[in-house]
């Protein structure tokens, strides 16, 4: 399974893209799309400018699935208005290609690959390094973004072990169920 | 030409299509995208069914350019991120049919339509029933949507009438300069 994983943001959007194999994870590609080099002022040309970069991302490394970091709440309203505006562009973009997007927490994501929720960019930057095996350290977007990438493989395989788990229980109290009522 | 006004929002999309000709102004369509039938918390799938919808209208009615409402930091910012997240997906659709994006706030369409800022939604509604001669009231979200794309037309004919002024300007005093150096 190949998951696209996407940090958003109005100026600079991480991707990030893994391979899946079991519990085997390997690097496939990851970068930027920035709209710096566009008007601040024109906010419909730097959207268009993240839509088309991430559908260049999809139509290039054909992901499977995606996985983009939830977006909180800014010090700075206006802020937070231009990033949902962003992150709109972004989600917009994964669901228009037909990929399915799942959805963390910069908190779930540092819990998932540094161990804790309070884990600087540094620290993501040195376990996506380590766990995808990589020759040098990714840039900080692409960190997260990879990141996320890794924490939906992880979810993936945390949900089969549930499915699993479940499946087999439902199966052993249909038994159980039935051995008492009939 | 003709213009599609769009009065973003995650619950409700209001869209309305004009035609101008010189100072006519011609009613196409209007109407609302929602999003009311999904799951509150799939933004995903509420955000593709905005960009599917505006996408949708633009491959139905062609037009030629669109405008659509500045919208601002809400008292709640959980909200103000939704909103923000809602008008990225729709100034996507837009940018990405190749549409120009023409960028107008509440105050400025009221003004526009009504005279001044301070109108209501009823106001607003009746307004645009009369400027385009309509049978009944339109909506309240297609009545917004209706007057981004007046205002937009007549933003239109005022740019082109102050070109023409300061064509006509700067002939004159290119005229003067000339005829004051040489």
């Amino acid at each position: 399974m190949r998951i696209l994983g996407i940090d958003p943001g109005l100026q600079t959007t991480g991707f990030g893209v893994i391979d899946v194999a079991g519990h085997a994870l390997t690097y496939v590609a990851s970068g930027t799309i920035t709209t710096t080099h566009l008007a601040r002022g024109d906010l419909p040309a730097r959207l268009k400018a993240l839509f088309d970069g991430i559908a260049e991302v999809q139509e290039r490394y054909k992901p499977d699935c995606s996985a983009v970091e939830i977006v909180f709440v800014n010090v700075n309203p206006q802020a937070t208005l231009l990033l949902g505006q962003a992150r709109g562009a972004c989600v917009t973009a994964l669901v228009s290609c037909n990929l399915a997007v799942a959805e963390y927490t910069a908190l779930q994501m540092k819990k998932a690959i540094a161990g804790h929720g309070k884990a600087g960019k540094p620290q993501v930057q040195e376990m996506v390094k380590r766990l995808l095996n990589l020759p040098g350290l990714p840039g900080k977007d692409a960190a997260d973004a990879l990141g996320l990438a890794i924490t939906h493989a992880h979810a993936g395989a945390a949900m089969a072990r549930i499915a699993e788990a479940t499946g087999t229980a439902r199966k052993t109290s249909g038994m159980y169920r039935q051995g008492r009522t009939y």
